[in-house]
């Protein structure tokens, strides 16, 4: 098969730094589609499974899910995206015909889930490689390389005027707190909200709560340096737990006079998920969870707590389909319903990039962006 | 205070059998009302509490929650029902004007949640005494007695031609059941169903299942014996979790092709209240909670569930509101939606109640109906 090269971030072993490597990348086979990457954000997922928790990690491979691209070239049978098209890869596709997709009650498309899971193209096989040894995909993406190669079920294309050096960071964080608010718990103007964790998802939460016309936005952290940039996107309080002798739901009770009508747990922290179900209102307030928990790790509550009428939820990528959703993402942010830069505290080339994954650990940065240019 | 004379089971104290009684009634002051009781049915929150079990149980008290009757004085002020009314006495009133009931999100009107819990009437004091101690109300309601008084907000006014020796059930357990497919899921058309419990919670998810077009209603219950009913009733399968290796989780979501689209957990046993909600299908099964657990238990599971779609939640009283929807229930009944002769295993008289219990315990009875007539 016919190949080029590329540059890419090798995670060759859990725990350990990012190679910097020139690979041999297959060119894309049929319903494929070669992307030249301008730009990718570093994801606290990739840090999680380069970590080694993650019990799906698969080494060694090219990490990265949060790019944005430009095509460079299309396999065969590919007719919804062409050369020199703007796009964004996605982790969760949207193939427009399983069970998922049909039934216009969920964004999970399940069509490459078992190959994407594996590190492997829906062909079962992998487009990088190093000497001949394969080098395994990731989440369907791996933007972490100046050039990928993806299913053209997973990619949308987005308007040309869209800078892809900020607009990458809709292919995760951004979308998926935005996408929360507005997709799965439908906030509505005059809604009461409260945001666990103060990371680049939760303060994408805190913009949806605005855009959505929250009247009160309680930003809560145990971290107070979050807290300014937090009331900067519009945070109407901020609450650090620690400086209170009761639990946080407590708190947030007395707060609101009985609740939130909506909270989203932004961290991964299974006694996070509980409180911030437990600051919801008796007989109506829904909680979201959007952080990812490490593996085992199980959530708890008495039943009474939803029996009295709160909703216990979840949410990937914020409910937003990949294809047919995302592109209008991009419109709201090119419209200046919200900005990007807040976001992007650091921006390196691929050379950099595991300082951006310490800055990560040392909690220094929002968001690191990766540019290709 | 004028009294009048009402014969009543009295539960003295947790764990003991009921005593039959003369008791003090006193008239109904302000904004109360007196129903003299045609019937009651005995369910299992009766139980629980005379058990000693439920840490809200107050003792000496007159239990009794599923009842119907007729008016029979009002106090000062009553304006929705007069002498001569045909009522349900509502254990969720509806006063039409606290922050729950003109949400216009939930049916748990909280009024008089705290006199109620109490086993006190608004003012703080009890009707029922014994030469002069007081008796105490529970659930506001207590219609183990030929004749209660209850605020004017926790009576329902139903048509006079609906036979009250049956729709006394409408009470409590089958709004209960149905309740929460129509009103708390909205099952739709073709929708998959699965009832863990086929007590007569359970056997009334069926019923709503069945009016609301459930392609598939998948009962479940260890007690084989419950299993014709439910199909008499509207099962199209059922399942003992007993008869196989794998979980019943893992049993249903083979069953269906990936999980139900709804589940219902109507037995209060908090591990059966994880296996329904992990029954229910990736991106949009949700399982609803209506049995009522121990104190101090916990639910608990994987945050995984819910991220990848699964919505977990919980039903009192079937969310219906008592003054405003449960009429149009009695109404159903009485249309031929359903019947309620199926349900009502047992009828005895008061002197006959704690039989009722006894048939309860040894798992004998559906429902137990004290005739007061």
């Amino acid at each position: 098969m016919p190949t080029i090269k590329t540059k890419a971030a090798v995670a060759w072993k859990a725990g350990e730094p990012l190679s910097i490597e020139e690979l041999d990348l297959e060119l894309p086979k049929k319903g494929e589609v070669l992307i030249r990457l301008v730009a990718t954000g570093v994801c606290h997922t990739d840090a999680f499974t380069l970590s080694g928790e993650d019990p799906e990690g698969i080494f060694p491979s090219v990490l990265g899910h949060e790019g944005a691209g430009v095509v460079e070239m299309v396999g065969e049978g590919v007719t919804s995206v062409e050369v020199g098209d703007h796009v964004i890869p996605l982790y969760t596709p949207e193939c427009g015909e399983c069970k998922f997709c049909t039934s216009g009650k969920t964004n999970l498309c399940q069509a490459i889930r078992v190959t994407q899971g594996k590190g492997l193209m829906p062909d079962g096989t992998t487009r990088f490689s190093k000497n001949g040894q394969p080098i395994y995909h990731y989440m369907g993406t791996s933007t972490f390389a100046e050039k990928t190669v993806v299913p053209e079920i997973a990619v949308a294309k987005i308007p040309k005027e869209a800078p892809l050096e900020k607009v990458c960071l809709l292919g995760c964080g951004v979308t998926t707190g935005i996408g929360a608010v507005m997709n799965t718990a439908k906030v509505q103007k005059g809604d009461t909200v409260a945001v666990f964790g103060l990371g680049g998802i939760g303060l994408s939460v805190i913009i949806g709560a605005r855009i959505a016309g929250a009247k009160e936005i309680i930003a809560i952290d145990i971290n107070e340096d979050k807290f300014d940039i937090a009331k900067k996107l519009g945070a109407t309080s901020c609450l650090n737990p620690k400086a209170y002798d009761k639990t946080i739901q407590d708190v947030v009770v007395e707060h609101t006079d009985g609740g939130v009508d909506f909270s989203f747990e932004c961290i991964g922290n299974v006694d996070v998920m509980r409180s911030a179900l437990e600051c919801c209102h008796k007989g109506w307030g829904e909680s979201v969870i959007i952080g990812v928990a490490g593996a085992g790790k199980e959530i708890s509550t008495r039943p009474f707590q939803l029996v009295t009428g709160r909703v216990w939820r979840g949410s990937a990528f914020g409910g937003v389909k990949g294809r047919s959703q995302l592109p209008e993402y991009v419109q709201r942010y090119m419209d200046g319903e919200f900005e990007l830069d807040t976001f992007i505290t650091h921006t390196m080339a691929l050379e950099g990039i595991n300082d951006a994954f310490d800055l990560m650990y040392e909690g220094k940065s929002i968001r690191s962006v990766v540019s290709y240019e």
